[in-house]
């Protein structure tokens, strides 16, 4: 299996607001193992359109990757266009319609009668678990081409992806595989990196084996998407490794991940780590700060208290800042933002303490004190950082560029404290 | 001029980390007037699949819009591509290679030789003029089917877009335009949303103007997403609130939105209008109901304190729910949540407390009390909702839906106490 063809279903990809994004994951996983993505298509629910598409696609490929339109309901069309344009007719399946009978009554709810359409399945077709939801997949092989069909939801889809490639897909093929390695930057700018990194993966280009880089701004942080050509994956990993240490050498701190890792991962890795604690005491991010840590998977271990201080009032009441320190230097401002830092680290018990302060907006700037202006302070055991940045765009994007320079300040602090090999800085 | 089929070029596109955006635009735009985009496909840079694929479209389509492939290098393949599948020979235009060498020597340069391939013409095709770039698109009318070339790069293509709109396209169709309408459901099923809204909207496709439904299973909704294709944008919004007025008394309570507003939007519209302020305490949430509660601007209006209490100890000591309660009950429990929501009232000194409590996962549920489980207490003035609800799905998912149904049952009670025509419940 070499060449691949991936089908994304649904009249909403066909629509000015939607995107098939599952398609870039799929095209990842299956690189890896040496299988070329030759197109992509998105087609909506309609069956003329849908058959016509697989048809063609069957003519060119020896692997056809559908994702969507397994769900329950009329506009859910793929298992039928399968069914006609291979000739295969469609079989119900017991143990589906009893699987997904215990999904409904694992929630009280009585399965409705529509869903037995996920319980059918082209003849020849081997069924894939779906653990996340009620729509299996399937793996078909049907003249010389393997056909698999995978719901669209993404949480669903991953999961299932992911067994066929270690039981059904990696033994059919041979080929060198492209490996990847995702590193992110944040607080400099597209070009800054651009400069910096340039110099490095130019040279990259002329060996061997080249690894292709790829530099995309996303919101609060730059990604350089590295990728290699290799016929085994531990060399693929060594190589990999040397040009990630290149560029930690010349982006220095920015450089935060070079395995995928989030921020909230990074720094609740090094929090549980160093065994120390944090509470944050937040106004214009409004609680961003507390969920992203609390996103991560064992946080209670270290995550003690969040508070979300808007007004005046609850700073001073709940936080105990000083009304005084409030009147003589605005809400937002550096000796606030560490009053709050402070009152939350004494009331969560905690090591380190955070406050942020700023104005978020759309409204609420002043000609000294912009939109975009905030106030943060972290206070860690035996250092701490109080300062003043301003960051671009509206609202949402201001709670998540401030949210990203906290938790990088509490990253390069927890750094600072115990040198740490796999927080990338050195 | 109806069915459109839209192709990308370019071998980038197939890989993990870019997607083609055009197409959105281009979507958008060739909708307003009444164009269909049926299918859109990516191909990489290759002479064969790039043939294959148009051949393919122009079968099926009476409108074929092809971006990328026509700049000046060997991987640059649109153009010959389209001669080989047309059999049109091309043909050099003197008039674009004047255009070229002029923009070059503008900038004190000489044309590279190879920029003359960007001056070929399939025999009886249109040049459309690029004003930001070299590469100039062709319009070509060939046996019923019109091909419209132009490059990838956004801000080259806009433009030519919109003069095409104007001068070719409008005038070749009928002038009806398609209209949309996004509507969200929360608290059911896709498959009861199905059942609910199926007799409705399939009556709607037996019309003169028929009006389009998709289903769409979001994270912690549902959505429904509404078209129609009519001559005048007014006669198009009356139909379709006519059309969201029946879904209303198919769905019920559950439509929480009829434009495409967010919960939090609709929460805070319903605060700000009945002058109402709200204040949450979060353990299992982390955050993150006081995040998308600050997402709205100006939220400081109504939002007074939002207090993430993981440990016991915090519970007690700022939110002042009884130790006793706790030991009792379990930090997982109704009484737990209603005495946080009670703390956070008082604290905050806010109309409306909200407390939750509940096992985010991965770790820490119980036979009792499995991963998933949330207690919910939502205190508002003259009424009170506690109770205990089971959310699929992993770690972020189950704070994504939690949120959700706290943020609908604040709704739900800010509604019966005010029945309001836009918040959907009559």
């Amino acid at each position: 299996v070499r060449r691949c063809e991936i089908i994304a279903v649904g009249s909403e990809l066909l629509t000015p607001s939607r995107l098939d994004t599952n398609s870039l994951f799929i095209t990842e996983r299956l690189n890896e193992i040496g299988i070329d993505v030759r197109a992509k298509m998105v087609v909506g629910d309609d069956l003329a359109d849908l058959s016509d598409a697989i048809r063609h696609a069957l003519d060119r490929v020896d692997l056809l990757v559908m994702t969507g339109g397994l769900g329950p309901t009329d506009d859910d069309l793929t298992r039928q266009a399968v069914a006609a344009v291979t000739g295969l007719p469609l079989d119900e399946d017991p143990n589906i319609v009893a699987g997904i009978e215990q999904r409904f009554h694992a929630r009280g709810l009585d399965m409705p009668a529509i869903n037995r359409r996920q319980a059918l399945v082209p003849r020849g077709g081997v069924v894939v678990e779906n653990p996340r939801g009620t729509a299996p997949g399937i793996w078909l092989e049907h003249e010389g081409t393997v056909l698999v069909l995978l719901p669209g939801p993404p949480r669903e889809l991953k999961p299932m992806l992911e067994a066929l490639m270690r039981e059904r897909l990696t033994p059919l093929t041979a080929g060198a595989g492209l490996y990847r390695r995702v590193l992110k930057v944040t607080g400099r700018t597209e070009s800054h990196v651009e400069e910096a990194a340039q110099p490095v993966y130019s040279q990259w280009l002329l060996r061997p084996n080249p690894i292709g880089t790829t530099i995309l701004a996303g919101p609060g942080q730059i990604e350089l998407h590295l990728s290699v050509r290799m016929d085994s994956s531990r060399e693929a990993a060594r190589v990999l490794d040397e040009a990630v240490a290149e560029l930690r050498v010349a982006l220095g701190p920015y450089l935060f991940s070079s395995d995928g890792e989030s921020m909230e991962q990074i720094v609740g890795r090094l929090l549980a780590r160093q065994g120390l604690t944090i509470a944050v005491a937040e106004s214009c991010t409004g609680g961003l700060i507390a969920s992203r840590l609390t996103d991560v998977p064992g946080s209670s271990a270290y995550f003690q208290l969040g508070v979300v201080a808007y007004s005046n009032r609850a700073k001073t009441d709940l936080l105990g800042v000083p009304a005084e320190v409030i009147d003589s230097n605005g809400a937002v401002s550096e000796p606030v933002a560490r009053a709050m830092a402070e009152g939350a680290r004494q009331r969560g018990a905690a090591d380190i303490g955070i406050g942020v302060t700023g104005i978020a907006g759309p409204s609420g700037g002043t000609e000294s004190k912009p939109v975009g202006t905030v106030a943060i302070a972290v206070l860690g055991p035996g250092r701490e950082v109080v300062r003043t940045s301003w960051f671009p765009g509206g609202r949402e994007q201001v709670k998540l560029f401030a949210s990203q320079a906290v938790l990088d300040t509490v990253r390069r602090l927890l750094l600072e404290r115990v040198p740490s090999p796999d927080g990338l800085m050195d």
